[in-house]
C-alpha cells in the first residue's frame, strides 16, 4: 500500500476490530481475503459470512467507529493499521502461524498512546515477561536485564502486569530506554490499577498499546491474544520466572510459533516460579541467558554484542606446564626443603627439579636459599 | 586376561603406580605397549624409556611394592588392577581420550578401602560434584539428588570434598544407598580432616578409592587426575554448583571427553557458584536437570525412569473451547447479568451465549436464575 491510509479503510478497521474479540481467525481470514472496507460493507448489508454476522449481531448494533476514533483522538489515542508508516512489519508474521488456543492472525489495528513511533521503537526490541507472582530474585533480574538491553538501545516490551512485567518496564525507564506496554484492556485503562502511574510514565515517553478499543476491560481471552502481540513485536522473548502454568509460557509459545528467539533465565530448582522456565530450557525451546549481554548476543546480528563468558583473572600458575605444576606442588609453604626431597615428592629427576625451580623462581612463585626452596610469600593483592 | 591376576603382575603395577604421579601419559602408553611386568623389569635394569628412568630415579630408589601391598592389606586396603573381577570396564575408556592438562590414560591400579565391589557399585553410578564453597541451596540440592538416585538404586560417586561433594555422599548414605569417594590422597588419609568420620562411614558400607598409594598427600595435580576417575567410573556427571574456575568443571570436561552424560543444576544467575554450571548449560555441553528423576532419565536406558514434567492438576476450564472461555469471561462474579449483556460482552450471538451458558452450568462453572447468570461460588478446595 502506498500513500496514507484512506479514512474509510481506517474506520472499517476500527469497526471490525471492535466487532469481535481479538485474534478471531475467521475475521483475520476474511479481512485478508476481501479487505476491511468490503467486509464491513457486506456485514452492514446483513450478509452472514462464516457465521460472523449472527455471532456479532449484539455488538454490531451499537457501533459508531467515527465517534470511537474522534473520542480516542481527543484523549491522545491513535489507531494504527497496516499501511501506516508506523505499522511494524513483525506483526504480519502472525498471518503465517497456526492458531493457538483458537487464536490467530495479525491485529486488524492497534490502539496506541504515547509519543514513540511503534515501528521505530520495536525495530530492536526484546520482550521480557514472567510471572505475576514473581520473587524478589526474579524482579531484580528482570529489572537488570531491561536496564542492560536498554543501555544498548534495545526496547523492552512487556505486559505491565505485577511481578516480572512491571520490573522490566521500570528497569528500562530507569536507564531512560524506550519501553512498550501491551495491554489486554483499553490503553486508557490502568490494569492493574496499582500500575496507573507506571502506565502514565510509559505513555509519556514510550508507548502503551492495545488491540482492544479504549474502555474495554481485560479478560482472560484478551490476555491470551495480547501475548501474541508481545511476542510478535519483539525480536526475542525472555522468560524470567514462570510457574508451570503461567501466562508467560503462553507468550513463549507464541515466540516459538513466530520463530522468534526464545530465552529463559534459570533460577533455583527449589523455586516454583522458575519451574516453567526450566521446562523451556530442558525442552530446548529456550536458550539459557543470565545477563543482558547474553540477550543482546541472542537477538543481535551475528558478530554484534558478542558477550565474553565470565572469567576470573589469569593466575601466575596458569601458564605452567605439568612438570612446573608438579614441582610447585612439591615446594613447601613454610619450611624450605632440599632439592632432592622436592624432586622425590614431585616425581621428577633432580636435574629437572632444579631447572624447573629456577623457572618458578623467575616467575616469583618460589624462593631458594642455601640449596633449599620454599614458596614465595603471596603478594598482598593476590 | 583369564584367571586371577598373577602376583608379580600386581606387584609390578604397585611399583609402577607409585613411581610416577597418576595419569602420566608416557607411563600409561608404555604399560599398554609392553605390559607392567616387562616395563618394571626394564626400568629396574636401568633402561631409560621415554625419559622415564631418569625422571623417576629419586622415587624408584626407595620402593618396595611387596611391603606396600602387605602393609595395606593389614589395614584392610586392597589394590585392584585390570584383569581383576572388580575392575570396572569404564576405566579403560580413559585409554581412548586425549590428554587434558597433560594427564591421560587409565589408572595402572586402584587402592580400595571398603566392602563394596568396585565393578558392581559403579555399574549404575552417577557422579555428583561441585564447588567446595557451595551455598546452602547447592548442598541441599546435591543431598536431595543423591538421595533420589540412591533410592532408585544408583550409586553416587564424588570426591569427599567440602561443599557439594560431602552433601552428595551424605544424601546417598541417608537413604542407605551405596556411595564411592574417590580421593586425591591415600585411602588411609582423611582429607579434608573434618571429613574423617564421613570417610570412615563410606569405607564401612561403600568404597573409598584412590589412584595414589596409602599415605600419599593430596596435591593439585592429584586432584586433577582424580577427577578423571570420578568421570570415568560414572555413567553421568551432575555439576551442582561450580564457580567459573572450579575443579568440578575439570571433572565435567573429563565427562565430556569420555562421552559420558553431563548434567548441570541451574541456580540463581546472581549466585557466583552457579556461574560455571550456567556456562556448561549455555554451551550445550551439559543438559539441565532439576531433580533426581531428570538425572535417572538421562543416565538410564531409553524408556526407563521417564520423568513426567511437573504439571498442576487440570482445571475445570481446561477443556473449554474458545467460545466457552469467552462466555465464561463475560459472566459476572457477583451480580447476575442478563443473557443479552453476556452475549454482547462475550462477542457471541444470544443463541450461542445461551447454549454455552447451559454447558457451563453443567460443568458447575456458572449458575443461572430468572434469565440472569453469575459465576458459581468457587469450591472451598479449589
Amino acid at each position: 500500500m502506498t500513500g496514507p491510509v484512506p479514512d474509510d479503510e481506517r474506520l472499517a478497521r476500527v469497526a471490525l476490530n471492535a466487532l469481535r474479540e481479538p485474534a478471531d481467525p475467521r475475521l483475520a481470514r476474511l479481512v485478508a481475503t476481501m479487505g476491511a472496507r468490503e467486509l464491513r460493507e457486506r456485514l452492514l448489508d446483513d450478509v452472514d459470512l462464516a457465521g460472523l454476522r449472527s455471532d456479532s449481531a449484539e455488538r454490531l448494533a451499537g457501533l459508531d467507529p467515527k465517534r470511537m476514533l474522534d473520542d480516542a483522538r481527543a484523549r491522545g489515542i491513535r489507531f494504527v493499521v497496516p499501511g501506516d508508516g508506523e505499522w511494524p512489519a513483525g506483526l504480519d508474521d502472525l498471518a503465517r502461524v497456526q492458531p493457538l488456543h483458537g487464536l490467530a492472525g495479525p491485529p486488524i489495528g492497534l490502539w496506541l498512546r504515547g509519543p514513540a513511533r511503534l515501528d521505530a521503537v520495536t525495530a530492536n526490541a526484546v520482550a521480557i515477561v514472567g510471572s505475576r507472582s514473581a520473587t524478589t530474585y526474579g524482579t531484580a533480574v528482570a529489572r537488570d536485564l531491561a536496564a542492560e538491553v536498554g543501555a544498548a538501545g534495545v526496547t523492552t516490551v512487556s505486559g505491565a502486569a505485577f511481578g516480572i512485567d512491571q520490573a522490566a518496564h521500570r528497569g528500562a525507564l530507569g536507564v531512560r530506554a524506550p519501553t512498550v506496554a501491551v495491554l489486554a484492556c483499553g490503553v486508557d485503562r490502568a490494569y492493574p490499577s496499582a500500575h496507573r502511574e507506571l502506565l502514565e510514565h510509559i505513555a509519556q515517553i514510550g508507548l502503551v498499546v492495545s488491540e482492544v478499543p479504549p474502555g474495554w476491560m481485560p479478560t482472560k481471552v484478551r490476555f491470551l491474544s495480547r501475548n501474541r502481540l508481545i511476542a510478535a513485536m519483539s525480536t526475542g522473548t525472555v522468560v524470567v520466572e514462570a510457574a508451570v502454568r503461567s501466562g508467560a509460557l503462553n507468550t513463549a509459545t507464541w515466540a516459538e510459533l513466530l520463530q522468534r528467539v526464545l530465552m529463559g533465565v534459570p533460577g533455583a530448582v527449589t523455586s516454583a516460579p522458575s519451574q516453567g522456565v526450566h521446562q523451556l530450557l530442558r525442552s530446548g525451546a529456550a536458550s539459557l541467558v543470565t545477563c543482558g549481554g547474553h540477550v543482546l548476543e541472542s537477538v543481535s546480528p551475528v558478530g554484534f554484542h558478542v558477550q565474553n563468558e565470565l572469567r576470573e583473572p589469569p593466575r601466575a600458575t596458569d601458564s605452567l606446564d605439568l612438570t612446573g605444576r608438579r614441582v610447585l606442588d612439591a615446594v613447601p609453604l613454610v619450611r624450605p626443603a632440599p632439592l632432592a626431597s622436592i624432586a622425590r615428592t614431585g616425581g621428577v629427576s633432580v636435574a629437572t627439579a632444579e631447572r624447573t625451580l629456577r623457572d618458578l623462581e623467575q616467575r616469583g612463585l618460589v624462593a631458594g636459599a642455601g640449596g633449599r626452596w620454599r614458596l614465595s610469600p603471596r603478594p598482598a593483592s593476590a
